[in-house]
């Protein structure tokens, strides 16, 4: 519960802009949730929409002095509930930091953390440039969240996640330092690796307030390979056949429940008695590509593809991808969704798969998968009936059991949405007692108060 | 100097594998120094010769006991004294722990930190696989001083550094304990990035003994392109002129004074009248290599570029490339060096370039000048003359002007060799007081007493 005494917001308001700090209730409900929908969010005591990284200086050291919990966020898509508001707490929104600044000659752009992922790979196309993480959520995500959680998404088998492309970061710290660490510099061993120390945790450390991106030359218009299978088993081993010999530009997996979905929303013509739907890229450049797609429909038909269909054409290509990026909105007109998040190393991914099929129907559970295939990576998706309180119970003892499942195959319990609130209890199982106490040390040097992100990444 | 208390080996000795500890001082003495040559090198009191992750427990633990220092060596190639032993401190040596193996479904290898970089490439290559980080010393660095460094190489302003290819550690902390990092996993967010936050330690937050590594396909054959310029200038803007249009597999400086020592050496017929060559590559599959090279060698021309000679045979190719590594040792052949390593963002080369050239006028020291041209890493070598003590009074002033040039131009002291013992002195100038304590606060939580590479980094 929020804590009953007086706080006089005066000083905070005098040192913001105007308008930048909320105190109403009915306009901080906003900024309560985050897409893990947590029933268990807490109410804010105020919400502090910064401009500027004095601004998230000003708000840190006034929740600094009233002791006041800290919980950043920038578009709260994250689903593993890292941005949910916890009781009194003082929210601070990176929503009006939009800046962007691209670099042509370094192949760099400087981002605030406001700006949503699609916009910078607008600016930045602008230049002939390339921004290669896209989580599927990429229109309607900030780069900040991104950041927060060493964002993934579909192109990462080849290009690597957003970690792989900040090369420096403004951070203000729990005490309201703010600290510049890294720059545009592709190679700088000053000092420990500290940027990287900070991306990818969720807002526990400190608080991202600009970012320098590393950027790529636009790819090549990527030519796309849609193979369907009569069992998870041959898309399974499909993938490895594939990956052993190629690096595919993308590599996506959708099975049986999750075509169905997708079709009835889009009517684009998915084989609804498939199994398993693989969609595959490549972006080399024209001969290569053409060796690419051949290598990989070799797979596909070696390994019992019942169909088998290639284009060149890059808008009809996109329109298989954005299938599978529906995924998510599909299956949520079936239900409310439980999203899971789990990773394996790629050999065991049949066996995941599998494995998850088998708690599905021992916890009577529906649960789609979808999976970043080329590198282990799944969500598989729990659809839920909301008003089924006794599927609800269940469905929470399946998801409990499904990371429990990618840690015994050698897996982690998150590939790129964060340990967040929802996962926090499982991070001892998955990573063990030693390393989670070497996680404590960090935060503990950083945030010895515990006020930044409370209840994320870790116990309270 | 060594203290003089007696400690008893024995318990020590008791833990290890036969002929793993070494106390004879003639024998240590091949463990006192790396490539940095630091004259003020101390004496270890012992030598450890660890074959395993327990035998690297047994020796951190024993020298807890003892408060004796810890300074862990690879193949002691470092070239900023980080692998410098300190008087009287217990050397944890790695050049027996030379295990690999290589999955190439998940397209990783897991590797101890003593195999050399060159003997990585190899092992992966049977596989039809690559590891690209490629320090120029490559055939003589261990892959664990690659990771302690964060090593970089020349082809990295395309593929990256050391810690773009790291996906997990095993790390034996300052107590002892053994802590598994990562895993055979592109995608993992379990946590803080505690693995990336050890790349680049240097030795100063734990024990690195063995390293998931990500692989790539083996790339296509390169084409090559070597260019000579009249001036410095041309050379710099036509490096300019490339990356604004496309990422080179490779695009490496080299001066005057070093062509000339490079010639004297293989006499292959490079332009001595040159100021600048620039060694260009390509990986691209055909057309698309043949688009860049086309574009590269326009870029030449248009900058002033007086020869031009292309090759697609890649030993020929390779043959420029070796001409470029052999830099460090032709040089050697004129006197005594002192490397340097600073890096600019890539728009800031030219005055760097050009700075270093007023440096070494205004203190009369000989400058010769190599570059990673494509990331803005460059290395100034001092040539000095071992018996002349008032140039290496002068050397040592330029050597600090260069880094404080490299600082004022937005760049950093150390590109890809570490601050190591040489450096620390600058490191605050570098990255400023409240950066640098930020590191000396992860440093204290995870070695509180200091134990750890003492000197390296941080100040003792």
């Amino acid at each position: 519960m929020a804590s009953a005494s007086v706080i006089d917001f005066g000083p905070l308001e005098g040192a913001l802009p105007e308008g930048a700090l909320i105190l109403e209730p009915d306009r901080m409900a906003g900024y309560r949730f985050d897409r893990a929908n947590d029933p268990d969010a807490g109410t804010p005591r105020a919400v502090v929409r910064a401009t500027s990284t004095p601004d998230v200086q000003a708000a840190v050291r006034f929740a600094g002095e009233h002791g006041l919990a800290i919980v950043t966020r920038g578009a709260g898509t994250g689903l593993s509930g890292g941005a949910t508001a916890v009781d009194g707490c003082l929210v601070i929104s990176t929503e009006r930091m939009r800046g962007i600044e691209v670099d042509p000659h370094t192949r760099t752009a400087v981002v605030e953390p406001g700006l949503l992922n699609a916009e910078v790979k607008a600016a930045v196309a602008e230049h002939g440039l390339w921004y290669p993480p896209d989580p599927s959520s990429y229109e309607i995500c900030s780069i900040g969240g991104n950041v927060a959680t060493n964002a993934g998404g579909l192109c990462c088998a080849k290009y690597g996640v957003t970690t792989d492309y900040v090369l420096g970061l403004t951070v203000v710290l729990a005490d309201g330092t703010a600290v510049e660490l890294g720059g545009p510099r592709l190679k700088d061993v000053a000092g420990l690796s500290l940027t990287k120390l900070f991306v990818g945790s969720e807002g526990t450390l400190g608080i991202v307030t600009r970012i320098v991106l590393r950027l790529l030359p636009a790819p090549h218009p990527p030519a796309t390979l849609v193979a369907s299978f009569a069992s998870l088993d041959d898309a399974c081993r499909t993938v490895l056949d594939i990956t052993r010999r190629l690096r595919p530009a993308m590599l996506e997996l959708m099975d049986g429940v999750t075509i169905a979905a997708v079709e009835d929303l889009t009517h684009m013509g998915l084989d609804r008695s498939a199994a398993a739907i693989l969609v595959m890229q490549s972006d080399e450049s024209g001969d290569a590509a053409a060796r690419e797609i051949e290598t990989m429909s070799g797979a596909c038909e070696a390994n019992g593809a019942t169909e088998c269909y290639f284009t060149t054409d890059p808008e009809e290509g996109e329109a298989f991808v954005a299938a599978r990026r529906m995924a998510i909105p599909a299956l949520e007109g079936h239900g409310s969704l439980l999203l899971e998040d789990v990773g394996v190393p790629l050999t065991r991914l049949g066996d995941l798969v599998l494995g998850i099929a088998e708690i599905a129907a021992a916890r009577d559970v529906r649960i789609a998968v979808i999976a970043h295939a080329a590198d282990g990576n799944t969500h598989p998706l729990l659809v839920l009936d909301p008003t089924d309180t006794d599927q609800h119970r269940r469905a929470h003892t399946a998801y409990g059991e499904i990371m429990e499942l990618a840690v015994s195959l050698g897996g982690t319990i998150t590939g790129e949405h964060g340990v967040g609130r929802l996962k926090q209890p499982w991070l001892g199982h998955c990573v063990g007692d030693d390393v989670l106490a070497l996680n404590r040390r960090i935060k503990d040097a950083l945030d010895p108060r515990g006020l930044l992100n409370p209840g994320t990444m870790f116990e309270i």
